[in-house]
């Protein structure tokens, strides 16, 4: 899958690419039938909502979960962003965000370089952002909310964002996958729907940009800067090996920070 | 103003009217304009939000501010509920919800006839809930979600209701007005938005089908059941004179609940 100019254009004025429905039903099966086993985890890698059980965040289910490990080497998700930035990438951050009908909460507007650069240091915005609905997002269930071109602008007051960009919500079935600038300003709000609005939220990070800070636990932030090696566009419905080394617990060592990288 | 066949019958399916654009820009202004004066006072008919100084409620308006009292008598809101309960009404609730922009906090789903029956002996639902938007209401700043057809089917859970009815988010200018019963469920998201979306809710009751029980403070539940007089059509831009009764003041026997009514 490679960007057109135009769409290359696109993301550079807007900060963000919307593909509706860009893996199929039956590829996104696979992934959404292995979320209830991985919620039902006591991992540590499963944050619950402050007011349930409901989980909030998952992270890091590329390192034990099968399926997950292989969207982790999607070549439709890949590729694009390898073309964007002209190098090879790693993933930094891993999350399925529950949005749980009725229970999923608010996420206040925030841009995510902002914490990559303080806690993780890493050195530029040169880290995509990829989001992939599980379920179909609708104005009901807490859509993300972007603002456009704000990835331009630097710290600025939301209010001033707006009245420039607007705020978008992309929204489309299962399968669509939005890629947006880690710079970006986005929020969520709460989902009072019945509608559960699982989303996986990728981070993938240029090698050469990899973080130089291990201050957060590497189930967060990660520390292996090995590039992804893509796997063929079939890898959702058919067999192919992906190493799974966190599968039978998550290593003592990524569950702390530590003030210097290893 | 009169409702048509259509609209009467529509009422009665969906539980709700949605007249967009029913008052103009410039009788809005009137109370607009009022809004910031009344949060700003220390009065015990502002509620506050929990996380923050921005107003969530106001009560009873209409009973010390001049453009709300008259608001409270308006023919285009007050003549079609008498039109579909065939009586004279009272004020039962009079709310000015702020939903203020980035600090609008959640309201979960409920019907207000359940608190109006078990808090306030209020014999039956034959009392009208009626929202004015104040500012314009969008998708981004936490419209209100009505379930249509909802107030027929007595306590069920939400999923199911939203399977049969969906779920419907009014949009609109200043000035829209929707009508809806005391029996249909409905919600609204928090706005994270940097728009304001203030809204006047008011419930009128049919002045026979008034409370039996003064349990909650009398700003939050009226005790006086003397049927409301229109004004004329221009009364928002034009002088009438509307008791004010609490302008100096709520008098203490308002202020808390009693058990049994006067």
């Amino acid at each position: 899958m490679r960007l057109n100019p135009q769409q290359i254009q696109e993301f550079d004025r807007e900060g963000y690419l919307f593909f509706p429905g860009l893996f199929t039903r039956e590829e996104i099966k696979v992934l959404t039938d292995e979320v209830p086993r991985l919620y039902a985890q006591g991992r540590p890698e499963n944050v619950r909502e402050k007011d349930s059980d409901a989980v909030r965040t998952n992270f890091a289910a590329h390192m034990y979960s099968y399926p997950f490990a292989k969207l982790a080497r999607h070549p439709r998700m890949v590729e694009p962003i390898m073309q964007l930035f002209g190098e090879e990438l790693y993933m930094h951050q891993f999350k399925i965000n529950g949005k749980m009908a009725f229970d999923g909460d608010v996420w206040q507007w925030h841009q995510d370089y902002g914490t990559w650069k303080n806690d993780d240091l890493m050195p530029e915005a040169r880290a995509m952002n990829v989001a992939i609905f599980l379920d179909e997002v609708n104005e009901f269930n807490g859509p993300l909310m972007l603002i456009p071109g704000s990835h331009k602008l630097g710290v600025i007051e939301i209010r001033k964002l707006v009245e420039r960009g607007g705020i978008v919500a992309p929204k489309g079935p299962p399968g669509s996958m939005i890629l947006f600038h880690s710079c970006l300003v986005h929020a969520s709000t709460s989902n009072l729907s019945p509608w559960n609005r699982v989303s996986v939220y990728l981070s993938l990070c240029a090698v050469s940009n990899h973080i130089r800070r291990f201050k957060r636990p590497g189930y967060i932030a990660h520390r292996d800067f090995t590039p992804l090696k893509c796997l063929p566009d079939d890898c959702l419905l058919e067999h192919y090996d992906v190493p799974l080394p966190w599968r039978d617990g998550t290593p003592s060592e990524e569950l702390q920070g530590k003030l210097k990288a290893a």
